[in-house]
């Protein structure tokens, strides 16, 4: 009798060893016969899903935005809005193991990006799709009236996902600095100043 | 008669050669016999210099650094304490074509850092230096009466740092919308908002 396989679990097996040689040994170890090698599949398995390289890193990274998606698109608004966006926040910052794959698999990606323009594409829609969380986060302080109606919204989207990026850069290469308390503390922070008026001169 | 060789112009285009292929082609092609090409140098010519290309990498990140560090070190203070701040951010993200350049090497090698011992050390080594560059600007501006004498200067710079990482990140990765212009207008809103004081009952 042929063995029944679920195209969909041997998909999510395949990202889960892609992931991992790409933590462990780096992008330029994560071969189609390394991620076959890790993942228990023959090399003609994993070319049924994915022929080339270059394919089976453009899924790698598809899937961290594809998962962040589903987490932010899965949340629903707090009581307070201020705990909705922060909670929102939260979602991009390596907190927990989750998020910190996430992290490291993105950051492990930039170089590539910078010189290849498929992935340079894959990149820059997560870009854009984290920038709009940030507006998001933004107007919902705006609208709860926790920051002043005179914002320059895009600026400060800006400033805090350029803040966002910075801290999951930070919490991947300097853990030992750059922990979850610190990460949640200076999101806090960062939201109270936007609440904050500018002193008298300012 | 022997040639007479320099072997610090050597090395300064042994640098460049070095930097031009992980820009135009990626770390991946930054192998010792393409940099001796780029430089138009032997291949021993260029292993007298370096005899890995794990030495030739390394080399190409702490040059990151250095130049950095040489920039912030010839900064002299301006008569405006924040005008100087203003400086010393303005120096580590990409405003110009040569902080552009330090950028895109250090964001080439953000993913080798994951996995290499070595490079790590580099690359935590000037995250150090850059988060000591924004307590001395955070600092400047406390002393100066700009910014509240109560402030956790940790948290601070901590917030700073993760704001001009992630603004370098994004002018490399998204120039269409993370401009010079926004990049330096967000770093003039985050200083002016180190100024201002929280709103009542906030």
């Amino acid at each position: 009798m042929p063995r029944v396989v679920d195209p969909e679990r041997r998909r999510a097996a395949i990202a889960e060893a892609v992931w991992t040689v790409i933590r462990r040994d780096g992008l330029q170890r994560a071969s189609v016969r390394n991620v076959a090698g890790e993942a228990g599949l023959s090399m003609g398995s994993l070319r049924h899903y994915f022929s080339t390289q270059a394919e089976l890193l453009r899924f790698a990274m598809q899937l961290v935005g594809d998962r962040a998606r589903a987490r932010v698109g899965a949340l629903r608004p707090a009581a307070d809005p201020r705990r909705t966006a922060e909670r929102l926040l939260r979602e991009l910052v390596p907190l927990d193991e989750e998020r910190r794959a996430e992290s490291e698999v993105w950051l492990a990606f930039t170089g590539l990006a910078l010189v290849d323009p498929a992935q340079r594409a894959i990149h820059q829609r997560i870009h854009d799709e984290l920038y709009g969380a940030c507006v998001t986060a933004v107007t919902l302080l705006v609208d709860a009236g926790l920051a002043p109606t005179g914002l320059d919204v895009p600026m400060e989207a800006a400033r805090l996902h350029a803040l966002v990026d910075g801290l999951a850069l930070h919490a991947v290469m300097r853990p030992e600095q750059v922990s979850p308390a610190r990460i949640r503390a200076v999101i806090s922070r960062h939201l109270d100043t936007l609440q904050a008026r500018p002193a008298a001169g300012a």
